[in-house]
């Protein structure tokens, strides 16, 4: 259609761009870190997008922006709106997503339930939250963290004495909130659940439905969509809330609300992140729209597509960077003979232990067939 | 996965390669015949592919060249495999979708069903097949005819006579048949279908639903998967036959058989395409491997994707360039507003009357609704 989409950042989020902007006749331009990225096909510049003038430079050449990570920072946002370039999400949303402790007092203020917390200043601080919270509690960097860095679970109000140290070595303040980290209750969840919605700049905005997502060692390993077992109202409450945080938060493109699930079926809001997001890559072969696609449409400000399901269960899992032996040829080969009807997806990155380097979706009516047919494919490359 | 496969050919069937190219991790490169093609994200080289040394030298950095038409001359191909890099479909195979005459007698040879034809030199001759065949005939230049192009249906010997004129100016037996046209009867057909199927060099094949396809002005308008009424027998029929035909001719990749359903279902061999085709487009989103996918799976000698239909039925139309007001943007806004279930595909070509410019598909349980959907979005471009 010759509109032009310039994602920051070069990374697989960027890459999975790619096939719906071709067949939507999208241009897409990528501001990499480096050359040879997951997304170096459409790479058009490669560039630190911390730096103002970098990021300008890429701007001018497209219709909007957007990303692929939520790292830019905002003074380089606002020049280019300044230039009347669009960005979406805009610098306002992104903030939350940026900045856990911004993200919680906005959520509070927008009544969205969530795990009891505090902005902690010191080891004094931290040790009062512990205490009021059964003897345990998480502690998060605001900013700069993913994948379970940046978060650590805590008894003593000590055990994060590191990062005040590193906070008070950039200054006071430095990272907006005096210094401050975030302390959460450590919720007793029973699973952990994602909420996948989009939304346009004028306000128009869909939902998928909520998935589980497992968790190993801190990093997305498997999603299930739609939820296990989850009930007409669970489908109902988790997408109005992530309808009621896109539009409070004036998110525009996919937003990916992490969620914990209780024991008593409440959710309460765990992470977010505006962009397409791990928890949603089933949406490529398992949803009418895919999460890459309605990300694309959404920033261009196009009418969305239809989030239905495709079949009754679709099941992605990470290919993690491992020992297997062989060929990575090899691999493939004897992952695509065994299961015929999985969907292989890579993300041009060299396999190191623990990187994500690729994800597998199965979809069918079968939810133990689906989740065995993605699973042992998996287990080809790991 | 680090394979590179060479695409010969710039055109939509090379683009739509990109997308599943850039999931499975395999390097596309594309010999273009022009900068700015549809394949343009993928082009590295911009040749004739007429010429040997500049598809040599294209051959050289991939691990197998495979091609967007059939359009590469016999020599040219034999030079590329005559320096060990792998072609499919092989020249053996492919001369078959570049000669009408020889695929006629090939599938004679064979015992495949076929219109009565017969090879004619002159207009004395071609009036004794219509003569023979009801006072009417199909008459076809044995290369390089499609879409309509190189087809005529004739009634007196004569009518022909230009094309008589053309073979004799460049030499007898310029077109390896000693100056003949190829004359065909005119089958009494009910409608026509197409059958899919994909073959690996080591002999793994599989096969697609038939489907039937819709011409107007003699090319292809609109797909419907499965053929509505298909019996069962009709599409074991098909698919033995795609299957015979892929084995018996050797071919390597995507194979499409164009065929007439007769009135007393039989089916007959209209054309073979050894490539990607137009009939098989639906499945980019209404089976589990898309004809693109299992292209590049086959010419790579991997194991080949699960064919089966994601949806009970799936319509694909035809988006040709006409007169349709507004700009390209307004209208894909309007269709995607009005239609959010449907895919677009775009083939990022000038839109000019008749031209094939993109497709719209569309997949569900009721097939009127679906067939609904994808011709009224398709309206919104033409």
């Amino acid at each position: 259609m010759g509109r032009v989409v310039g994602v920051v950042g070069g990374g697989q989020l960027a890459r999975m761009m790619i096939a719906p902007a071709v067949e939507l006749g999208v241009e897409l331009r990528v501001l990499a870190e480096e050359p040879g990225m997951a997304a170096a096909l459409a790479a058009s510049d490669v560039g630190d997008y911390r730096d103002a003038e970098t990021v300008l430079a890429f701007a001018r050449g497209v219709d909007v922006v957007t990303f692929d990570h939520e790292h830019v920072p905002h003074d380089v946002l606002r020049a280019v709106l300044a230039e009347g370039i669009p960005v979406h999400p805009g610098p306002d949303a992104l903030q939350y997503a940026q900045d856990k402790l911004l993200m919680r007092a906005k959520l509070a203020e927008l009544g969205m339930p969530q795990p009891e917390w505090s902005a902690v200043r010191d080891a004094a601080e931290l040790q009062a939250f512990i205490d009021e919270h059964g003897g345990r509690a998480v502690v998060k960097t605001a900013r700069g963290g993913y994948d379970g860095k940046g978060v650590r679970v805590v008894s003593a109000g000590t055990e994060a004495d590191d990062w005040f140290a590193t906070i008070a070595e950039f200054g006071e303040g430095a990272d907006g909130h005096g210094g401050a980290l975030l302390a959460e209750e450590l919720v007793p969840f029973t699973r952990e659940l994602a909420q996948q919605v989009a939304r346009r700049p004028g306000g128009e905005v869909v939902s998928w439905p909520i998935v589980e997502t497992v968790q190993r060692d801190g990093v997305c390993a498997e999603v299930i969509a739609p939820a296990p077992h989850a009930s007409e109202r669970l489908l109902e409450v988790a997408a109005r809330l992530g309808v009621d945080i896109a539009t409070g938060l004036g998110v525009t493109g996919m937003l990916a609300v992490e969620l914990f699930e209780t024991s008593d079926e409440r959710i309460l809001v765990n992470e977010l992140a505006m962009r397409p997001h791990n928890s949603g890559h089933w949406t490529q072969d398992g949803a009418v729209t895919s999460q890459f696609e309605q990300h694309l449409r959404a920033v261009l400000d196009l009418p969305l597509g239809d989030p239905s399901p495709r079949e009754e269960w679709s099941v992605m899992v990470n290919i993690l960077g491992g020992p297997a032996e062989g060929t990575l040829e090899d691999r493939f080969a004897a992952a695509m003979a065994a299961h015929p009807s999985v969907k292989i997806h890579t993300y041009g990155k060299a396999p190191r232990p623990g990187r994500k380097v690729g994800h597998i979706n199965a979809s069918g009516d079968d939810l133990d067939d689906v989740a065995y047919q993605a699973r042992a494919a998996t287990a080809f490359f790991q």
